[in-house]
Formats: structure tokens, sequence, C-alpha cells
């Protein structure tokens, strides 16, 4: 049994049936499945069956060594008149593409791999390419953001003219967040992903990945989220990664500025970015680093008849994000405990449930009695992107509060537009 | 100093200046301030000066003993060819109008209270008045979700051609919910509240009320949320009760239908109420209330980093709604312990934080050991909305499970359109 055999795995009353693929450990198969998909199966118990040898070649798997710079190994020869795009991979159903080519245990890719995985990309940018992760991206945890912050750190350093950072979407909107305040960068960090995998005729992931990568190469030099703007294959949206949000389970256009208009958009075909509003532009920022978190934050969404002993689990926290109803509320009878949490030194962020609009304590009885309390207001800050950005705040910032209330990376708006 | 003086208060480094209202006890004070927003502050400690006496004639101080049909002791002719509304208050913005008139303690107003709050009602029906609570609607509990389905049975019982139901709009989504889920109804139940008070200019209180007026005449036999459609004046849309979200903190049209078009709507000027889709028609089913809830039911929203010692807070609990990401996703570490909640006879139901399209937990490896653990799909009900439902399933159905899966009041749909 071999890495590009095709296999059927029976295991725990399921059956799998795809390609194998080669896996970082012993204890786990990976197969690829004829959906797309890529699955890890836990090899105790597992009864395998080759159906099929080498029904694919697997080009990558001997790439376990290359450590150098993976650009300059490649036998696609480097073009001075292109821009450098570092593309990095953190898992979800983008990577599989690249992963199947490669194999999941590489911990760099080279620009060959890239352009066997996605054509398309040929001739935009000399490519650099580097495995973070390789997870589904509701296991994303914030030491990950960290690594994934340092590897792109690394990138810049080295002479990358943008990054492409290929994530999962399920929690793409939180890396995002956690790298727009933890990079300052001179150059364009964009993430994309896939909400079809490669193998479906509905598939977003090559046009996905090339319009990431003209976003890249573009005059914008901040953490950007590129997705399909529409159902159609002609537009991708770039949001501000502080303020952008999954909207929708399965859409290729689940991802949705919130507040205001994208930033701007990637035209397919003309290979134009353009963009719609204020934004940091390329080398108008030193490149910088600041990683660290304060891993004691927790988000709370309030509910009628939620029970009060949640506020017990973050007693001694860092800090809380509550996701209030309307302009910022909690039941009354939560405040004193609230309080309590304050004074005990926990910073604690009002955000709104409603995700548009701005929280606003002192228009209300209740908000006001929350402000008394020390509860502080995060505007119109989403409250994910709150509660990533306080972790990052209580690690980084003199005050936290003061932090909350300042918009560091476009998460906290003057005013929502195009109303109010 | 009385009900109708113009007073300043000092309490607690605050001044609040406004008239007096009458109040429901002798602890507090009401005051409706200049913004138009009433404020309870507690008498003690309270330095009261009068401004000015008797500034409004306060109307209804004198009907609290008024216990009879409210209706019925109306200097207003009743009109045999006008159907009769209900109004019941709960409280918030849109009822403060009527509270200010007849002061917040009567149980009961009658029709010419509710003409001379909104005086656009006349001519459209015969009306009957009922406060069941007189509360901000963060502090709306469970318990007032029973008295309030009761008071709408009742009066319904009673004759009332429809109800409308007056509302804060913080926690309206979830009352409205609450009330599908509790009451067969032959004719409309309307819920309406107000995202700006009646004294400003842009107050959405007489259109939203109008309105929900003639949507409860109306051949739409559901609990309905009727509330601006755009930032015009013109229509209101009619949102089916459990599919309706207050999606922003503070525009007139923060309400959404999710998945859909709304049901609905209502032509203002023309006074015309027009139904887009398939929906239970007046008439079609029996009164019939059920109103019992399981109370130990919460809702967990995850974020990556997330506390799982969350989970221990719902140990034993009766039910839990997970917010998860993307499809209907959480953390794999959390599995083991989510399947021994079920294990323990925890009901655990998935929702999706995405909001937009249906949880599906068979396509990744995270999900299907979630299905596996026991995990229930929520389809695309909303997570307020699964929480609600959850409460009232374990209470009243034989099976939650299947009913987690069914749509019971809309809650469910087929397939959300008009994508997918």
């Amino acid at each position: 049994m071999n890495p590009g055999d095709r296999v059927r795995v029976d295991r725990a009353d399921r059956t799998y049936e795809g390609v194998l693929l080669p896996s970082s450990t012993d204890d786990n198969l990976v197969v690829k499945l004829d959906g797309g998909y890529n699955v890890g199966i836990d090899r105790d118990d597992a009864d395998i069956e080759v159906l099929d040898e080498d029904v694919y070649e697997i080009d990558g798997s001997d790439t376990e060594d290359e450590d150098e710079n993976a650009g300059a190994d490649s036998e696609i020869e480097f073009n001075d008149d292109l821009p450098t795009i570092s593309l990095i991979s953190t898992g979800g159903t983008i990577a599989s593409t690249v992963d199947y080519r490669t194999g999941a245990v590489t911990a760099q890719f080279d620009a060959e791999d890239v352009l066997r995985a996605v054509p398309d990309l040929a001739g935009r940018a000399n490519y650099r390419g580097r495995v973070v992760a390789n997870i589904l991206s509701e296991n994303m945890e914030p030491p990950i953001w960290q690594e994934l912050a340092q590897a792109v750190f690394e990138e810049i350093e080295a002479g990358a003219d943008g990054v492409v950072v290929m994530h999962g979407t399920d929690t793409m909107q939180y890396s995002a967040s956690a790298l727009a305040f933890m990079l300052e960068t001179p150059v364009p960090i964009v993430f994309t992903g896939s909400q079809r995998s490669a193998d479906r005729p509905s598939s977003d992931n090559v046009m996905n990945a090339v319009s990431a990568v003209e976003a890249a190469k573009s005059d914008c030099a901040e953490v950007l989220v590129c997705m399909h703007a529409s159902e159609s294959d002609d537009t991708c949206a770039l949001h501000r990664g502080t303020r952008v949000r999954k909207n929708h389970t399965s859409r290729r256009d689940a991802f949705e500025t919130i507040g205001a208009e994208p930033l701007g958009t990637v035209d397919y075909d003309a290979e134009e970015v353009t963009f719609r509003r204020d934004h940091q532009e390329r080398g108008e920022a030193e490149l910088e680093l600041t990683a660290e978190l304060e891993n004691d934050v927790e988000l709370l969404k309030f509910t009628p008849g939620m029970d009060p002993t949640f506020l017990d689990v973050v007693e001694g926290a860092g800090g809380l994000v509550i996701e209030g109803t309307g302009l910022g509320h909690v039941h009354t009878d939560l405040i004193p405990r609230i309080e309590e949490l304050i004074d005990d030194g926990t910073t604690v962020v009002m955000t709104s449930q409603c995700l548009g609009g701005r929280v606003c304590d002192r228009v209300y009885d209740t908000g006001r009695d929350l402000l008394d309390a020390g509860v502080i207001e995060a505007g119109d800050t989403l409250p994910g992107t709150a509660k990533v950005k306080l972790m990052w705040a209580l690690a980084n910032e003199a005050s936290a509060e003061e932090a909350m209330q300042t918009s560091l990376a476009g998460e906290l708006q003057e005013r929502s537009v195009p109303w109010e």
C-alpha cells in the first residue's frame, strides 16, 4: 500500500474510497475521496484494501528533505520582471489541491507544485510556498495564529512582494483579524479559501487563488480576505480582514464586509484590482511583528434565559467579550456579576449580536448601568474581531480600554457606512 | 411633586430632566426624558426639584381600578363593521407612547388611550388593550413569554380578530419565536416595536403600529414581526417570527428575514397588506396553547480558543444549542466532552454562526464525528430560534430530536431561498 494507490478503508462502520495520500504520522491514513475532500482516518482497527495501484503519481512525496528556499530549487525559472508572491498554506478546502500533489507532509512546496495545482497562476508571479499547518480551520487555535504571523513576517522579510494565505473558510475571519493586529505590513497579506473543493464543477478554488495572487500584487498593504463577490465567476471581493464575516454556510459568496462596501474587487478576466475606499498603501508601513496574545479571553453571547453561571467560567480571566442585544445590552440581573468580574481585573467589552451598527450604551438605563460597571464599548467592531483584538490588546497595549475604543486595523469604523 | 410635573432629578452623578410619570412602586421615579425615553430612577438618595407644575395632563393615572374589559369602558363606540384588534404591551420604546399617557401601572388600557397615543389608528379597528409587562426587552425572560402567550390566547378566545404585541426590539425575535411554538392560532399575531422613540422626528413608532394593525387584520394566521422594510416611511416588512433577526443596532429597517424574502409587506399609504409566499391563512388552525418550557437550555457560540469548561456549565442541562462555524463545526477537541453531555442526557443541537445557509455535518470529518457523538442538526434554523424551539420541544414533544429536524412554525426551511 503506497501513496497514489486507490484504496477502500473500512473503519467504525464507515467506508472511505479514494486515493491514498502521504501522511505526516504513522497513526493516520490520509485519503483523497472522490468528492475531492481529504480525510484523515485513524489507522487503528482500519481495514484497508488496495483497489488499484499507482493510479496517481504523487510528485511531491520526495520533497520532504527540501528545507532550503523552495523557490530556488524549482525547475521554473525566476523571472526578474515579476513580483514574488509567497503562498502559505494552513489547510482547508483550498489547500487540498496543493496537498494532493505534494502530500501533506512537506513544510515547503515550490513554484512547480503551485503551478501543477493551479496552472492559471502561471506567469503572474514568482512563487514561494510554505506550509504552516494542515488543519480544518475549526481546529485553528491562537498559537497557530502566532506561527502563521511569524511565517508571514519571515516571508516578507525575505523579500516577498505579497503574501497569500490559504485557509479554511470556517474561521478565516478570526485568523485574518489576528494577523491584522499582529503585523504592520508594507505589502498585501491576502487570505483566500474555497467553499467548494477543486474536484467539483462549481469550485471557487482557481478563481479565488488567482484573484488572491492579483490582490497580493496590488497597492494595498493590509490584511485582506479575497473570496467570490457573487455566485458568478467574474469578480472577487477584497474584504478588510477585521470587518469580514462568513455569512453563509455554503454559498461561494459567503463572505461579506459588515457595515461597509468591500474595500475593493478583483476582476478575474481583466486581472484588474480596484479599490473603492481609503486603505493603507504599499510601502507606507514598516514591517513589524507583535505576536503576543493573552489567551484567557472568552466570548459570550447573551440570549434570554441565559444561565448566569456562564459568567463564573470567566472568573479571573483576562478578558470577556459579550455579544449583547441591540445597542449592547444584557439582562440587568447580570450586571452586578459583570461588575464583580471587572473589579477582579477582567476587561469586559460589549459588542452586539445585531452585527450591523454600533454599540451605544448611553441611550438606555441598562447600557448606562453597564458603563457604570466598567464595561467598555467596542463601537461597531464585530464580536469575533473584538475577541481577537482584546487578546492582542491585553498582551501588547498599555491600556486595553483605550485600544478597544481606537481603530488599530480598520476594525472600528468612524461611522458605519453607507447609512446612519 | 406630582405626575405631570417637569422635574430635575440628581442621582449618583447623573442629572435627569423631564416629565414625571406615574410609577408602579414607591421605590422608583419614572421620568420621561426630553429625548422621549422613559427612565426609572431609584428614589433613594435622589435629589428632586420641581421645575414646573402640571406641564402635562396625565390622563390615564386614574384608570388603575379598571379591571374589566377595557374596550367596554371606552368612550369610543364599538363599530360592528370593524374587526377587533387586541393590543398587548410588554414595554420597550414603542410602548412608551402609551405608557406616557396611561402611566406604567395600569394592567389594561382602553381604545381611548390607544387613539390618544397613536391617532392614526382611528377608524381601522375596535381596540382592546392589555399590559403584560413593562420592561426593556433585554430583561425579557421565558416565564414572561408564557404570560404573554397566555394573554394572547385569552384575547383570541375573547374574540380578537388579530393581536398586536408591542415589544422592545432587542429580544423581539426570541419572543416571537416562543409564541410561534406555543400557539396554534386562527388569527394573526403581529409583533411590532420601534427603533426610535415617539418624540424623535425620525420615529418609526406610528407607521409600525399602524402597519401592525393592518397586518393583524390580514389573512395570515401566523406569528409575524412588522417593522420598517427600508429607511423610507412607505413600507413595513412582515417577517415570519421564527426567521427574523435584528441585524442592526439602530437602523429603522434593522429587522431582516434570513434566507428568504420577508413573508409580506404593508404599504403604509395604500393600507395594503400583500403576501409573497405561502403562509397559514386565517381560520386554518384551531386556537391552542402549549406553553410549557424546559428552562435549562443554553446557547453557546464557539470561537477559536474557546475555554472548554464552558461545556461544564451545561452538565446535566436539558439542552444545548451550539453556534458552530461554517457547516456546523467546533474544535475537534470539544467533541468527546459533547459526547459525554449527550450520554448524560443533554440534547445537543448544532446551528451555524454564519446565520445564512444550512448546517450540514456530513461533509467534513469534524461534522461526521459530531453526528456520531449524537449531535442533532438544526438545518437552517437560526441559533436563537433553535434555542427557543429546543426549550419548547423538550417540554412538549415526545422526541426533541425529531422535532428539531421538522419545521413546526416555519423556522426550518426546506431549502433556503432564493439561492442553493
